[in-house]
């Protein structure tokens, strides 16, 4: 547990960006580039390279912004901040078709978030595997994720059956939880839930794309 | 077009608190709530009193802190900045399970919000109706969008044809996008474009996840 002990505490916008940047490092990696300017990153990642600097300066000793950055050392740095070089197995609450989708997708960019179990009430759907990913009762929820050795979950359940769903994860030793229900669900201290909401991200898109409309006359 | 030059401008991420600020003022005024004071809105949307304080102040004239809000008031006024009170037409592009959880869903919680039409290649899909919405062929966007005045676009499309995809709807007429494919997309100015990146969800999660159990020691 040392290691957590070292990381920077970063706002959350900061960390988004943190894992914007080193997917954006990995490409980079990919097509062979080994140093990389504060400018250009800015042009690849749509990130201001005030703020890009600001970040950097925040993480560490990373490099001097007008020679460039090393990619590889940024990667490894970057990595070790996000904690992806241990791998995190993660649970799926509830396979309709946006559970399925994530199974099908199983975060297949980045090789350390892995759905390793899934859980449904459909009886139809218990059993069934899904991209090598078996689907359990909700009743085996105590001894899968024991045996799966699971803290994370992922629930697309609809948002009535959320809260139950939640609090019989975290029962089971599930500390963080990433929910698809925009409803904001009641944990114990120490459980961290973070939640998708598309129509409010639908909705800051109208937004903005009114504002630039309005611009445009 | 008048009013939308009177909409303040918002950063993205008030945009977003405005959002879940109108969805819980809804779920209060359907419970019958009149008025509440920003400490109880603060416990009910889980942001702090000081920020919901400072974006109440950049909104209007919304009333007095210590006397509380009227619910009412606050609803009208933050869904015109926020326009909801006309429909806004969607096109899903890509119906693969991701696409038919969105149909499925669609967007019921808001209803001006409404994907009225989608496309798919896959000869399979095209001309199948799901939850009332029609799969049509790629082919037809031209066709489709002027006939349904769509202007707003959720592309599922994954990561490899996503950019041609987008140039695309684009050519029709959309102004405003919403991608699930989280590499960045290249688009003539005055076009919108937002990511809805999993990964990058899933890992600030596991961020603030591990944070909270150091701390737990």
């Amino acid at each position: 547990m040392d290691r957590l002990i070292e990381k920077p505490k970063l706002s959350k916008a900061t960390t988004k960006r943190l894992s914007l940047y080193l997917r954006c490092l990995k490409e980079l990696h990919k097509e062979g580039v080994q140093r990389i300017k504060s400018s250009e990153f800015s042009q690849l990642t749509h990130v201001g390279s005030a703020t890009i600097r600001r970040d950097f300066s925040q993480l560490g000793e990373l490099g001097r912004s007008g020679y460039g950055y090393d990619v590889s050392y940024l990667i490894s740095v970057f990595s070790s901040i996000l904690d992806t070089i241990e791998e995190k197995r993660i649970a799926l609450i509830g396979c309709g078709n946006l559970g399925q989708a994530l199974l099908n997708n199983n975060f297949r960019r980045n090789e350390n978030l892995n759905i390793v179990c899934a859980f449904d009430t459909d009886a139809d759907k218990i059993g069934s595997v899904f991209n090598n990913v078996e689907v359990y009762s909700m009743d085996r929820l105590d001894e899968i994720l024991s045996k799966e050795k699971v803290t994370i979950a992922i629930s697309t359940v609809p948002s009535q059956y959320s809260q139950a769903a939640v609090e019989n994860v975290v029962k089971n030793g599930v500390t963080a939880i990433l929910s698809f229900a925009p409803d904001p669900i009641k944990v114990p201290e120490g459980i961290t839930v973070h939640y998708i909401d598309l129509t409010t991200e639908l909705q800051t898109l109208i937004y903005f794309d009114e504002l630039a409309q309005s611009r445009r006359g």
